[in-house]
């Protein structure tokens, strides 16, 4: 038996966080602790109290609300995702899953459902890690794996710290930003932000776990010389051993696996003038496959092309790591869970790992966790042209509400 | 015969103007239409007024001061530089000309040489083009390469307009911007910004020409997609196409001439994070040969390597031309001058090609042209490291006076 969510109540409800920050593009601007971001923090309270929830703010912003179970033992299901967007993003990333959480909430006092374990919604500060570095920062803090009062510090690039902006947004709460309880499970809903789903012809993805990856930056530094009367054989060009990277970087992942992914996405170029051999490169580079070997060997390419690179041009060189995650294997309890509703509400699905980091890979280090992958549209994720149908939406805030089900009120 | 400037004298001057703007770092922070430039206007003003001279500012700041020859009739040489310089730039690059055409000046009225053809100094505004573009602004203008209107309305990245500076540090003068009458030469006195006379041990560049340079930028445009869940042959990435032509533009050079070069001295990614391929990179290339022809070729293959990179990467591109200048031959008359005195005063010397743009490219479309170089260290130039031995400028400088002697007061 499945509890249907309503589908035009939902896709409403998506519409209406959709304008909170909504861009001329289609898409979302919604920045970690800008006012777009106390807007839609807002909102969610809003929409929590309207179903009678008391709304608890952590000390680092994340924000939870429970409904209560009918046993006060059972621990609770933590159900959410993220409301912040990357710089002109796409309207899916991350509000699916509190949309759909909150869903969850209103149908089951719709149809006036007490499931044994309490449920708790939960929207995570900072997940896109654009503004302040780094990414799933808020539910990185409340597992523990980064300190507080160091997160607090982070700055954007403005040099606003994160504890002002999180203060004048009026989101600093009281409850220390850390588990107060064990919890029975975590499921988040998210879109995919790859193309496999949608190559497969498939409605929902049961997530069995994340790619691991490692990021780092390479900095090679050169000599700056006038363009114009240095000889070629006289140069040290940062640039041009970065590129070289770069080249590389694009040829690694099809030497190391099938799932193998590496990339360059940030390229800092000093002094950065048509007419100034450049004297300091800073490029970023990051790996991500299933294998945590697999990962670690692409790193090692990444600082042994750097190295000859460095060689090739004359020029100095550092190398350093930016951030490294472990590949998760999401709990099998939850995967079964998400499996079975998505068979149950008979979906077509399939078994799928995520390409992209998620407040879920945190959560599993604490507790049992998996998540429910919605399709996008040719993969694409983080730019306005972010799409998934109304459709594959329903269906995965479905797939989402009935694993929910399935762990808070269990069939013997 | 030669006239000898005085050297103690030279060096103080060299000295006194490098405090006006100089850095912690042993430089100069001296950037067109500045406090200090202003400062150091006033200054020369100051120097050219105690030789009893009066100092013309024309429409676009450019400053001329005329010591009368013998013959009202004869047509001026002029001599001089330019006194701005790069941001945190060294002392020597524009200033050794000016204070070399000061000293020129100073001789002839403590030794009582009356020549038969004026002698005018110069100060140009604006060679550097780092404030305001383009470079050799001022020269540009007075030639007629450039309009004046137009050029006023060039900003900073501020925003300031150029005129609105010029008017703001008191030298938009009242005379036209233009030649009042034929000149007979122009000779500039400026340190070398590349390697070639120190490597050949020698202390005088007689410069025969200037090399013709092209300047473009290439843009790619891929697909910005997270960079996690999208396997490597779903990616368009603007960034790899750009480090494809970074990498073959390092090679170019060395397929089509000795003295030939190339350089990406820009590069803008966006949206330049560590997760995001890159949708859009621009990249300017350039390069520089005596022969026009080959620079042409050179921007052919720039060309041709952005469309194939782009066609091995699946983006879209276009480039544009940014500058062009042609190679310029000096006139026979001025060289030869050059290469008379710097002989006749014993110093070792050699015929070399300017590899930068000077004002003296400009001038040499409206009148007999040539330059001295001295050496520069190591070929540094347009940073705080840039050098140039007392004993090297002041041969220099004495090379120059005594040029501009040939030619102002000819032997029959």
């Amino acid at each position: 038996m499945t509890v249907p969510i309503d589908r035009d109540r939902f896709v409403a409800t998506m519409q209406e966080q959709a304008e909170i920050g909504g861009t001329e593009g289609g898409g979302l601007h919604r920045l970690a602790l800008s006012d777009e971001d106390r807007e839609v923090r807002d909102w969610l309270t809003d929409q929590l109290e309207d179903l009678g929830l008391t709304v608890r703010v952590d000390e680092f912003g994340n924000m939870f609300a429970r409904r209560e179970g009918t046993d006060p033992d059972a621990a609770p299901v933590l159900v959410g995702s993220h409301l912040d967007s990357q710089p002109y993003g796409g309207i899916y990333d991350g509000a699916l899953g509190v949309v759909g959480a909150l869903e969850l909430l209103r149908t089951l006092e719709d149809e006036d459902i007490r499931t044994e374990h309490p449920i708790e919604i939960v929207n995570w500060t900072n997940e896109e890690g654009s503004r302040f570095q780094p990414a799933m920062q808020g539910s990185g803090v409340w597992i523990g794996e980064h300190d507080l009062e160091e997160q607090y510090e982070t700055t954007d690039e403005d040099g606003n710290r994160f504890v002002d902006e999180l203060e004048r947004i009026g989101y600093r709460g009281d409850v220390p930003a850390e588990p107060q309880e064990e919890y029975e499970a975590a499921l988040e809903l998210h879109i995919e932000q790859g193309p496999y789903l949608e190559l497969d012809d498939k409605s929902v993805g049961v997530v069995t776990g994340v790619v691991g990856f490692y990021w780092g930056a390479t900095t090679f530094y050169g000599e700056a010389d006038h363009s114009g009367p240095t000889p070629m054989h006289y140069r040290n060009d940062a640039l041009v051993a970065a590129a070289d990277v770069i080249t590389q970087i694009r040829r690694i992942p099809s030497t190391l696996g099938e799932r193998t992914v590496g990339t360059v996405g940030y390229v800092d170029v000093e002094p950065n003038s048509i007419n100034i051999i450049p004297d300091e490169v800073t490029m970023t580079w990051g790996f991500r496959d299933p294998s945590d070997d697999v990962v670690e060997q692409a790193k090692e390419r990444a600082v042994a092309e750097s190295e000859m690179a460095a060689e090739r041009e004359g020029v100095d060189w550092e190398w350093e790591k930016r951030m490294r995650s472990e590949s998760v294997d999401f709990a099998d309890k939850c995967v079964d869970a998400v499996q079975g509703a998505a068979d149950d509400l008979g979906y077509d699905n399939e078994q799928i790992y995520s390409g992209a980091g998620h407040d879920a890979a945190h959560l599993s280090k604490f507790c049992d966790t998996s998540m429910v992958f919605a399709p996008s549209e040719d993969g694409k994720s983080h730019n306005e042209d972010e799409y998934t149908s109304w459709e594959d939406c329903y269906k995965g805030a479905n797939t989402l509400a009935n694993a929910a089900l399935r762990i808070a009120t269990p069939v013997e």
